[in-house]
């Protein structure tokens, strides 16, 4: 493959480069890269903004992270915040940290991945902008979006006798990870090395290249439903139930037999002899969206594809109960991933 | 000093901590740290939004940057491209990769000097977020501002004729970082070591604690004046000039004997063996404003306190010329700080 050293174009004309194809196609982008800030228009609407910075090393390992899907991931996780907050992702900014063993080309994938990610969810890329590192590479990610006044949902309005929801299923991209790890264990410098994926392609895409849920966002709209609270699943099931039930001052009842699980996710965790329930609750990165809706809502979210009903909402000081399928009652306890607490 | 371990807070625990005494103020700012997203409203004024990532090693050195002046600076630098567009910065989001070397104090010394610029200009802290880094500290700062509908300066106005301005002086950050690198050298580890910056404190002021032109933009709206193409110069006055004249195709007629320089830049350089106009030229962070206008507003802009007429804007094609105090006409060749390009 063509290497051209990043040197050769220098910081502006790398940032030109990269950007010289993108259009502007929301009317809320006036001005996108290439000035001191962009420039939008909202309106009567409310702008919602959120921030990632992602390290190499401890967000992803590009010993099997492909650098495209890097950045749609990158750009995915940051629509998934704008969802969770019942609004919709217009623009976004990145800004990257590279070493010298990028090239020009490299940078391109990166690119190439963050601009599919933005054409299949309407996104423009406003702002962009590159620097050197010293050492790992550091991408910071900016998504704005729009959220309309009374429909924005938070994270502190889940009340006792809600229903606790939640879109697709859960513990497959952490289990994407386990396999990509043991399998970079395996290699260790071999040559020839082929790693073994065999039907586990769905583990490895919820892994590599999640998705945001912009259409379970679509369809509570179709079905006139606004969550009492929301959040998208980044740090696992437990991790978010707990600042869900936390800063609504209430507590939950969840059951295991209702957690939404693919077979791979099973059969993976039975391989790696890991217990599927934790796998669920703890599992990280799997960014479907965590949600209640008042208990009369049953029957429309019910009939709403890929969401799933696993619990209730319960009076602040009841704790947050997970129902075995023995019926026993165990405290959730957040074990998410935390990527600086104690271990 | 008291130390605590980050890890004894553990990821959401250090972000609550750190963000526990701030209070919203603008009102455009709905609803700050805490969700997935921040809410805010702007109604109909514009959105303005910029992003920055500073890397431990590439754009400072906590050799001689005390934490407390690097979130004030950070801070700054962000507001100073809000300012660059005619704008007012409103609300600001910070994320931090850091790694075990930094105490949970070190970190409330970051957040001590955000505050302050915050508080200083007016801003709110909306969004906050800490990961783990294996490196060095890494922050993305995003700021958001607002601007009025037909008053946004952009970088591609200027016209021929046009009067070309700025503010404050030029090269006193650039003499303040080779001040504190002369003095890391001479320092090499020894016991018992005093730096010696006396009569040198407008230097080291320059380049740890900048400010922003919030004043400039303020006079120039009293006056009436909205610039007809304006830039921060945070790479070197050579590198915006060719910025502003490249994107509104125009060239430029700069005059050395009006070039604006502080009697210790001046000194300084002279210490140094460095030309002081090279180093006004193409020293970089002086995060002051410049600016064209039309030139029948020569009167309104000459009376505004620290801003001077330093050239004006030419046909394009008739290249981008600084006249030395001699008479001679030389080609500015833009040698910005550009942390990528081939050195």
């Amino acid at each position: 493959m063509k290497r051209t050293e990043i040197a050769s174009l220098g910081e502006f004309g790398l940032i030109d480069h990269l950007t010289k194809n993108i259009e502007l196609k929301n009317s809320s982008s006036e001005k996108g890269v290439g000035d001191d800030a962009a420039v939008l228009s909202y309106g009567n609407k409310k702008t919602l903004v959120t921030t990632d910075l992602l390290l190499e090393g401890i967000h992803f390992d590009l010993m099997y992270v492909p650098l495209k899907h890097l950045g749609y991931k990158s750009a995915i996780v940051n629509f998934s915040d704008i969802y969770a907050m019942n609004g919709q992702p217009k623009q976004v900014t990145v800004s990257l940290g590279i070493s010298k063993r990028f090239s020009v080309e490299d940078l391109e994938l990166f690119y190439d991945g963050l601009a599919l990610a933005c054409q299949e969810y309407g996104v423009d890329l406003v702002g962009g902008d590159t620097s050197a590192s010293l050492t790992g590479l550091a991408i910071s990610i900016t998504c704005l979006g729009e959220g309309e006044e009374g429909k924005i949902v938070y994270r502190n309005g889940a009340k006792e006798t809600d229903l606790v929801c939640v879109s697709g299923d859960l513990g497959a991209a952490f289990m994407g990870l386990q396999l990509l790890e043991r399998e970079k264990a395996v290699y260790d410098g071999k040559k020839d090395f082929q790693p073994d994926f065999t039907g586990k392609e769905y583990l490895l895409e919820r892994q590599l290249k999640p998705e945001a849920r912009k259409d379970i966002v679509k369809f509570l709209a179709e079905e006139g439903v606004v969550p009492t609270s929301m959040i998208d699943i980044s740090d696992g099931l437990s991790s978010e139930l707990k600042h869900i039930c936390k800063q609504s001052n209430v507590g939950c009842h969840i059951y295991e037999e209702r957690l939404p699980i693919d077979y791979q996710t099973a059969m993976m965790a039975e391989q790696f002899n890991m217990n599927v329930t934790t796998v669920a609750m703890n599992g990280g990165e799997d960014y479907e969206l965590l949600f209640t809706v008042p208990l009369f809502m049953h029957d429309k979210v019910s009939k709403i594809k890929g969401v799933h009903v696993i619990g209730h909402i319960t009076k602040d000081g009841n704790g947050f109960i997970l129902e075995t399928r023995d019926g026993a009652e165990i405290e959730i306890k957040a074990q998410g991933w935390d990527s600086i607490g104690e271990e």
